[in-house]
């Protein structure tokens, strides 16, 4: 297809196609003519995914073409491609404090869950900042609450690892738009839940078994 | 204790503690003589209470404002209460849609997962626009999906509400920063456990048992 058709197709402007074109965020089509080139599935999808990481994910130009490229080539490692990937996310880490032991809240929460603690990783600097806020403000963390929410975590996390695509580009993108834009859905989740669990109090209902 | 002890067991500057005062987000001192003020325990509170909104919990001085008239005047609803303080929190509700159906796929959600449906809400609106942003990316929820995050986040919701106090000015204080607090922890645990499970996997230990 010609370029307004891709556009159409992809419910974006030219110009936004042309731009995406020249930052080389969209892989150039087969030339057809001098002027012209011929565009294909791959590049609607690529535009999906291009107008999701500017969009609702709120990544910048630079963002998002260091995601892309993690998408482009996976290599051998792609443990440590979806590290990268995820790393690429807002928000961004937080410095680390004392060198000799930077995140010292995550770390401790990390070994209590028993779970690994890689510093390396910027969701530990996230986890120091949101437990150190919470401390500030008077209201830490408590160990029951730790042990729960970590326990509940790992569950989604489970869910989430077994229906990851077993092919590595697709994997990168699974992962990325499932980290960003599926936070925003259980946020919204847990605040309904809250509701919902106050009006059934409110009403009487017998809590449920746990 | 005099405003300057007050400010040095916050940790504020003395400056930031009289503009707290001004805008009246803190309430004032029982006054010593026609220049001094004594301040108390409560103004202590307070204060951590104030700081931790506009800054990890990043409202504006009005939005506080709202959050604080609710914690000081609970009212006889408290559940009506609760919803309009989490309401005050960010993000900023999307603006619905059609007015006979103004979140649809919300609704949809809700209703499969039998929970109350309230347009009112801000979470209903904010769920909405999570859904639409993961079907315009071409990753929508899966019912499966939906209904795993529905469980998991229910179980959260029933864990936080019975820990919240009975007194109401304390139930309006926990439910506020509870909610906004809490968040940032529960999505570096997720990235983190995540992590950790894609370790466990690449190790070949065998998945969790279900």
């Amino acid at each position: 297809m010609r370029i307004s058709a891709l556009a159409a197709e992809a419910g974006l402007p030219v110009a936004t196609v042309k731009f995406y074109l020249r930052e080389r965020l969209l892989h150039a089509g087969t030339a057809t003519s001098a002027t012209q080139a011929a565009y294909d599935e791959s590049h609607v999808r690529r535009l999906r995914l291009v107008r999701a990481l500017l969009g609702p994910v709120g990544l910048t130009v630079q963002q998002a073409r260091t995601v892309l490229a993690l998408v482009d080539e996976p290599g051998d490692d792609l443990y440590a491609t979806l590290g990268r990937a995820v790393s690429a996310l807002p928000p961004a880490a937080a410095p680390p404090g004392d060198a000799s032991d930077p995140f010292p809240r995550a770390r401790a929460a990390l070994d209590t869950l028993g779970q690994v603690y890689d510093p390396d990783f910027p969701a530990v600097a996230q986890l120091e900042g949101a437990l150190a806020a919470a401390e500030s403000a008077g209201m830490p963390i408590s160990a029951e609450r730790l042990a729960h929410y970590g326990r509940v975590l790992s569950d989604v996390a489970e869910f989430d690892l077994a229906r990851m695509p077993g092919e590595p580009h697709a994997a990168v993108e699974y992962t990325v738009l499932g980290t960003a834009l599926y936070e925003p859905v259980m946020l919204a989740l847990r605040r309904l839940a809250h509701q919902d669990a106050a009006v059934r109090r409110l009403r009487g209902d017998p809590p449920p078994v746990e």
